[in-house]
Formats: structure tokens, sequence, C-alpha cells
């Protein structure tokens, strides 16, 4: 598999992030376009609360725009909750035509890449995609209720209470552009910690990133901005040495979406941000501004996501990874 | 949202299918590939016997095209299963660049459109996409484990036992090419009837439908087939009657891979098959086969799929339904 490149320059002609409190109070907070600090959107459940939180990211997306629903062709969407009801039920009466994608965290990227390749293509004009996740609905599907409120391991990522919609448009005027992409593939090398995801998932970063630069040109320090999607502290640290076997350096312009959305000293959470909204919420709020202000050019993105279902942990089995890469560049 | 033409034909070149011991004894049993009749293909979890369906449809059918995994750039795939797993573990040691997907039953036909996108748009020059489902994984996820014994409602649909997996290749000489691609909408009209499915997805199938004769200058009768993936008996007449509102008339052409995978006298399965296999392996197996012997030339096939979870179901909401339309044809 090679790299993708898309010549026709899909442009990233909107973007809208919605949050929790958590994210709100941290260093990015500013970049959310909506938050609620009860994390509940007026819903009485989480579920539905991440729902609502994917409902009000593509309305605001498309207000942004000055556009409506019948406006977008098509819209890419998922989360990680038991079959990705989050974004059914959050955009079930945006009458868009959907294809439903799946990637667990990796889905932002996922859902980024394949709205790109319609849009670069001609098969739509405006396309968009939404990835999100909620803290709350995700502890009780993957580990325990809040309510119960077990310990957390140190390894363990907080999940990020977040959804983003990016909106594409081809040959539209925009400060961003899809210019590459490259599908991820399935690693696992038998981590079977669901309290250590960032291990689990380094080594499918490590693979993309890795086949990133053997086909392309480019080397480590030609971008601004290297980001993996949630690999916390743990992973982050994995994926440098990973990369440096290989005589491969990611420097001081390599980063973590799950590092930068909350402040390590002043939040309790343990090894950094997770989930869905995790480099949804990070990239389509943080680093789109970072473009917009020229103070990035290039970056690539690479969502990463472990592939498990509480199912699958009972019954013993590891946590396979995958990372899915994007690059965005300012022209 | 307008059909979208593939002008550059992207040519189904190889299909496999994987079933258990009912799908062998119903009409299409010699269509398959593959079967065990204990339904476990030599795993100890249901979840994992639907993995080993998916992995060998992957083998048999780059086999049939004398084909390694190396050779093929890109899979599209996905399940029923909370977090697609069935999927990821298949295919995990396949080492092929993955985009997972979700569209319920309507898998197969989302799968078997982003990969003829993909191969059209010359991204990648062999793109293979999977679909699978499995009774006994479902019931216990969706309803009752097995062992329960609990009384089926008539309306009440059976999930096919049965993988898929089908490969594209630009330009390649087959007897099936996929013509047209349509996405679905999501529908919601309120049914929460968990063993009514095809009341809740056939009026997903009817805006799918309406929108391809609207948009297309073909008529029903232009096809020699047109095939629902798994609205059952129930969704089946429910379907016929919302395109005779509307003035289109669904005549002897048209059929439902639920009706067609079982023997509604012999076989007690209630309103007929469902889940992502039905489509997956009737289309796989037997319309392939039909193309293959001249038998038919164009045809229309659009998965129907539910998109809950058990957890919205508790929650009390609704049953969204979502419909993908492929249109295959001979040349």
């Amino acid at each position: 598999m090679d790299i993708i490149k898309l010549k026709n320059r899909p442009a990233v002609i909107s973007c809208a992030t919605v949050g929790g409190k958590h994210e709100k109070e941290g260093p990015l907070g500013d970049y959310l376009d909506m938050y609620d600090k009860y994390d509940r959107f007026g819903a009485d459940t989480w579920e539905k609360s991440e729902s609502e939180m994917t409902r009000h990211a593509v309305r605001i997306c498309l207000e942004k725009a000055n556009l409506k629903n019948e406006d977008v062709d098509l819209v890419f969407g998922g989360d990680l909750l038991n079959q990705c009801c989050a974004t059914t039920f959050g955009i079930s009466d945006a009458n868009i035509p959907f294809y439903g994608i799946y990637g667990a965290c990796s889905t932002f990227t996922l859902g980024l890449s394949l709205s790109a390749l319609c849009v670069n293509a001609g098969y739509v004009k405006r396309c968009a995609s939404t990835a999100s996740s909620h803290f709350c609905s995700s502890e009780r599907q993957f580990r325990t209720p809040v309510e119960y409120g077990g310990q957390r391991a140190p390894t363990a990522q907080w999940t990020v209470t977040g959804s983003a919609c990016t909106l594409l448009e081809s040959g539209g005027e925009s400060d961003v552009y899809v210019n590459e992409v490259l599908p991820g593939r399935i690693v696992d090398l038998g981590i079977n910690d669901v309290n250590n995801m960032g291990a689990a998932m380094a080594p499918a970063a490590h693979n993309t990133l890795k086949r990133y630069f053997t086909q392309s040109d480019m080397s480590p320090d030609d971008f601004d901005i290297i980001a993996t999607g949630d690999l916390g502290f743990e992973g982050y640290s994995i994926l440098k040495e990973l990369m440096k076997s290989d005589g491969i350096t990611l420097g001081d312009n390599y980063t973590d979406c799950g590092l930068l959305i909350f402040n390590r000293e002043r939040q309790d959470k343990h090894a950094g941000g997770s989930g869905c909204g995790c480099s949804a919420v990070v990239t389509a709020g943080y680093f789109m501004d970072l473009f917009k202000k020229d103070k990035i050019k290039d970056a690539l993105i690479i969502s990463t996501g472990a592939l498990l279902s509480s199912t699958s942990t009972m019954q013993g089995l590891t946590i396979p990874g995958i990372a899915h890469l994007v690059r965005l560049t300012k022209s």
C-alpha cells in the first residue's frame, strides 16, 4: 500500500468542536465551540449526551460555513460505543447520506481520510466526517460505571468527552488541505492490559509512520507538527523508542493529542487523554487554528486505535492496534 | 447526493463465501466455498468462530485469484459484534491495510461501495471487502444466549452464520463490475420492536430505491434482479407497498436475500434470514454465479441495516435503518 496523494486539493472548509468540563478546563479549552460543564448536553443518559455532542458539532460546522444539511453530500462518522450508536442517533435526523466507520480512537483520521478520498475523486462536492467519545459512556462500556469509583492505574488514560466535525469541499478555498492519506495496518504485539492502551497502540503508529517515511521523501524534521492521536505518556515514549530503533528520530515537533488536551500537573488524568474525541477535538480545534494563524504549514496526524471490546477482553484476547495517517498542508 | 457512476470499471475478480450448517442446508448451500456443520470453525467461543469465518473467506478469496495478501492494497470490513471484533481478529494477521466500517446488516454493500470507489479512483489497484455475522454471537449480544431457548416472534429473523470476501481490481477482467453506488440515508420512522427488524429497515430501503429511480433513467423492469439485503417476509411486503405508494412497482425481479438463503417450509426461520452475512453470502455466492453463467447481467443490491444496540434498545430508543445501494453489471 502506497501513500495516496490527493492532487485535487480537498479543502477543509469548516470545523467544529464540542467538549465537556474537563476538556474546557484543559490547555485547549478555548478551542471548543461549545461545552457543557455538566457533560450532559440536556440528555438523560451518557450515551444520548454523546449523540447530542455530535448533533451540535455537525450543526455548528455547517453554520460556520453558512451551509445547510442539504448542501452536504455525504458524511462519514463513528464512535466507541456499541454499534456506533452515538453517531447514529446524533445524525439520524440530519438526512445526509451516511457511511458508518469504526476505527476505535483512530476514527477521526479514518473519517477524514475517506471524506478526502471521496472529495478528491470528485464523487461528492462536500463531505463531512465526525468522531466522538464520552468519558462516562466509555467507562461504563469498557471498564466499570463511573459511580463504582474504581482506582485507576498510572498507565490508564482518560477518555476525552468530545466530538468534532470537519467539512471538506473539492477545490474550496481554505487554510488547510488534506494532502496525503496512508491507511493503517492492524498490529498486535500481544499486549492485553486494558489499562495500558498506549502500549497496545504504539506499535501500530510505528508501523504507519515507518511506512510513511520509507515511502515518502520527507523526514520528521520537514513537518511543523507530527501528532499521534492518543498514545498518552506511555505510548508516546514507546513510539519514540520504536522509531529510533529504525533510525528515525522524532524530535520536538512530535507530540500526542492525549498529552495536549489535559494539563498533567493541574488535572489528574494519569497517562493522558484518549478516545475518538481526543485527536478529533485537538485537530479540528487547535491544529486547524494553528494553520489559520500561519503558525504551522505542514502536519502529520496519526490517530491511533485499540481494536478491543469488553467481550474480547473477557475472552482473554490481546489488543490489536491501528493507526491511520493524514497529512495536512497549508497549500 | 447523486448516484456515483464508476466509469473505470472496478472489476469483481474474486469472491469467497463461508457459512454454517443451516446455510449449507438452505437452497443456496452449494454456493458456499466452506462450511462447518458445527458452526465453530475450530474456535472455542462463538465470537472467535465468526473471526475464523472471515479469516477463511479472505484466504479462499485470494487463493481463487491466485494472489497473496501482499497483492492486496486495502481491505474494508465490518460485522455486527461490539467494536467490530469479529473482523478485527479475523484479519489481524493478514497484514493488509484496513479501514473498519459499520453499517449493521448493510455492511456488505457499504464495504463493496467503498472498495469500488477507491479502485475506480485509482487510489489502490486491488481492494477487498468483508462482512460477517454469526447466529450464536449475535443472539447473545442483541437478544439472549442461545442456551436460554427463548421463544421467537413470528416477525423475528434468523441471523445468518456467514462471511464473504469480495476482491476488486481496477481494469481487471471479470464477469461482474461495480457500475454505480448510492449511499443510504438514516431513516427512523419510530419502529422500536427488536423482533421486527424488517419493518425498521424497509423505510430506509424505500428511501434509497426511490432516490435511485428518481435520479436514474432506469425503471425496476430494466434489472434482472433487485435484491434487498435482509428485510425478510415482513420488510419485503412493506417495501413493495411503500414503493407502490410512490408509483414505482417492484415486480417479480424483486427479491430479498433473507428470503433466498433459507427454505421457508423446510427450515424454521420465521421471517427469514438477516445479518451482515446474509446479503454478503447471497451476493458473493449466488448472484455472482448467476452473472458468471450469464443468467443475469444487471442487478441492484441494497443491503439493509438496523442501527441499534442493546443499550439503545434498553434506553427505549427507536431503531434507525439504513440501506446502501450497489449496481452490478456484466460489462
